[in-house]
């Protein structure tokens, strides 16, 4: 065993015995340490934002881009947004203790599903320093214990929101061990983590592709991820012409670099009206890349190939394709899509019916912008992340996403016969 | 890539296609399905019976022990029972298409979580050849595709079994590879699967401890499994006497071979009857290992050694042990158990409570015999297999447990502002 796995093997240990601690914690408690750890980080404004100017003060010497500085940089504004938002989650339903169903026998045993924590939770992050505050308030929130690693580029900002954290989970009466951090910003010990099965209970990658595969790729431990976000937008032959052009306009543009922007736009070859739709794009600042039939209604667009179909450009860019009903559409994106997100516009509810029914995504809407995927947008609060996996949950996670459930059996003495 | 990789993506690939094209069918196909495969089993008798006759006559060649010739065996009961419980899951109500939950955004969006199949998913299993028919009725019933690996001694069987059943999802409309059997024996076959992430997305291995830690070790595939049944009773100090003896020799005894037999029996220092219930389970044929207050209790005892406590005898002996009330109690389980099913035997409901939250297990009963963990006890109507993992299902799996959801959004022509 190397030193890393000896860290992240007493790390689990002894964040298991936090978790079991957390077992008996009331929602009260729960909220009460997300209070507390939240007026920490008001009262450590100090030391985070000193911490933060070290981190700053590295990454510009190591070259890191404005985009990753921008993302890096903590100020007043941005300190008081991640105090807000622990508080906001310490005001969310706690979903520990809810029964999920209850059934009698004939024998009088009275079965229940009630919910109950995951367990031990390890998050991977990447050099919004924000994560080390929101992962952790969602994690204690659901009753988890939770190893965070960061990015090394954040580790001085980490450390210090970290230890608001920890201060006032503790003064809450609650378990400093519930929220930890990986001190070495050493990538082995990322791998440790990954393979510390029965020490941690799944693993959540937050950040960008490469850092997702990796996971995905080296992970022993159940992960918790979405890797791509190829959405689709199909237009219908009875899509309304309005809304057809304000959801497509939407769904690419209001943001391009968001898991849940539309990267393929799909146009009924019946749908009357593919030209003031194409040019709307293009006027809105994007991009087109058209097959054959798309390239004849604007010379502004330019040729898809291949490779267009498969990817996810995060930037004002569209491959747009024209298909032949419904079949044709879900077929590109059984073939192309990456199970996130997919919409369907039309007037037709039949039609949508059936695209609802068979489109195989985690997210699947009807005359809606694409844009929507986000947990506080469904009404969970905060999400911890979105899943493409099918296993536990699906699409936005939110804090049912951090609980499984045990089964509770009542009885008066049966035995089996 | 070798020739099984290349057998076992070639099946996964027509798996998914078949997947696909179940998406669309009704509850009715679905059950009409199963009664025309359980109808195919009965006409296919003859050829079941000669088939199994050929595997039992090779294994006995290959010195299989009696219990394992016993466990392939298929006489006529036997098919009729196999026959019978496919149509019993054809009487099971499907699950798909269940609305899980629904909310309404101010902004007129509304959100809903449908229950959808899970895709794709893989059995590996051992000698018992009517697995082929219950896996597949189960996972067809959910609205999944399922490929099947079982066991090479039984081989004939299962290529009849999964003929009679294919032949009847095809009678029915349904696309026959939505049920495919791997015909090679290779080990090799196994691994493939394993490793089919993308393809396969969830393997269901049923069979015994090494199969099962097999399976777990190698699979980059989710696996839903149980490693361990180390259940435990627990005697509180306030245990009603005729309960404690009932339960503890039922929960022993019943049926030694199952995951949910006792296999440790705790006992509250301050129970004041540990005699009896001793001298009951000697009586009832159990070998008691006890500790040293134990084995004052009764000449008959013999002595524990340390490796008792962790021990899935599946067999007539418990280990019995003192501890002072009920953090002792659970400390032992969170030591020792395998997060299967504990019990507490108490008429004390607070101490009950107490045990039910805090005992980390998939299945906590009060005054009940852990013999009850079956997914038919829980009136789940079949069970696929128990799960101890912590993620997506969790004790008894049924048809709920083979599916997910995905969430389904409707709008009005909403943009994100």
């Amino acid at each position: 065993m190397n030193k890393h796995q000896a860290t992240i093997e007493k790390m689990g240990q002894t964040a298991r015995r936090a978790f079991a601690d957390l077992a008996g914690a009331s929602d009260a408690q729960k909220a009460a340490a997300l209070k507390a750890a939240a007026k920490q980080l008001r009262m450590g404004r100090e030391a985070i934002l000193s911490a933060n100017a070290l981190d700053m003060q590295k990454g510009k010497e190591r070259g890191l881009s404005d985009a990753m500085l921008d993302r890096l940089m903590i100020d007043d504004e941005r300190l008081e947004s991640i105090a807000s938002a622990v508080e906001q989650v310490a005001l969310l339903p706690d979903p520990v203790g809810a029964r999920i169903d209850r059934n009698e026998q004939p024998n009088g045993l009275v079965m229940e599903r009630i919910r109950v924590p995951l367990g031990v939770i390890g998050i991977i992050y990447e050099s919004r320093p924000n994560v080390t505050a929101d992962a952790a308030a969602l994690a204690l929130r659901s009753g988890n214990a939770v190893i965070l690693r960061g990015g090394s580029e954040a580790i001085e900002s980490n450390r210090t929101i970290h230890k608001a954290m920890a201060v006032g989970v503790a003064e809450a009466g609650l378990p400093e061990d519930a929220i930890q951090l990986v001190q070495t910003t050493d990538r082995e010990a990322v791998g440790a983590m990954l393979k510390a099965s029965g020490l941690i209970d799944i693993i959540i990658p937050r950040g960008g592709k490469s850092l997702v595969a990796r996971v995905q790729d080296e992970a022993r431990v159940p992960v918790l991820a979405h890797l791509d976000g190829i959405c689709h937008t199909y237009i219908g032959k009875d899509a309304d012409r309005n809304k057809a052009i304000a959801i497509a306009v939407n769904a690419k543009m209001r943001r391009t670099g968001v898991c849940g922007a539309m990267e393929t736009l799909l146009i009924d070859q019946d749908y009357p009206a593919p030209g003031p739709l194409v040019r709307a794009l293009i006027e809105a600042g994007c991009e087109v890349r058209g097959d054959d039939m798309i390239m004849e209604l604007d010379p502004r667009t330019v040729s898809a190939e291949p490779v267009d179909w498969d990817t996810e450009y995060l930037a004002p860019i569209v491959a747009v394709r024209m298909v032949q009903g419904v079949d044709e559409a879900l077929a590109h994106i059984a073939e192309h899509g990456s199970h996130h997100t997919d919409a369907i516009v039309t007037e037709d509810n039949e039609v949508a019916q059936e695209f609802i029914q068979r489109a195989d995504s985690a997210i699947v809407m009807h005359n809606a912008s694409s844009q929507f995927a986000d947990g506080g947008q469904f009404g969970l609060g905060a999400e911890i992340g979105i899943s493409t996996g099918r296993l536990h949950a699906r699409g936005p996670v939110a804090l049912e996403g951090l609980t499984t459930y045990k089964w509770v059996v009542r009885g008066t003495g049966q035995v089996r016969p």
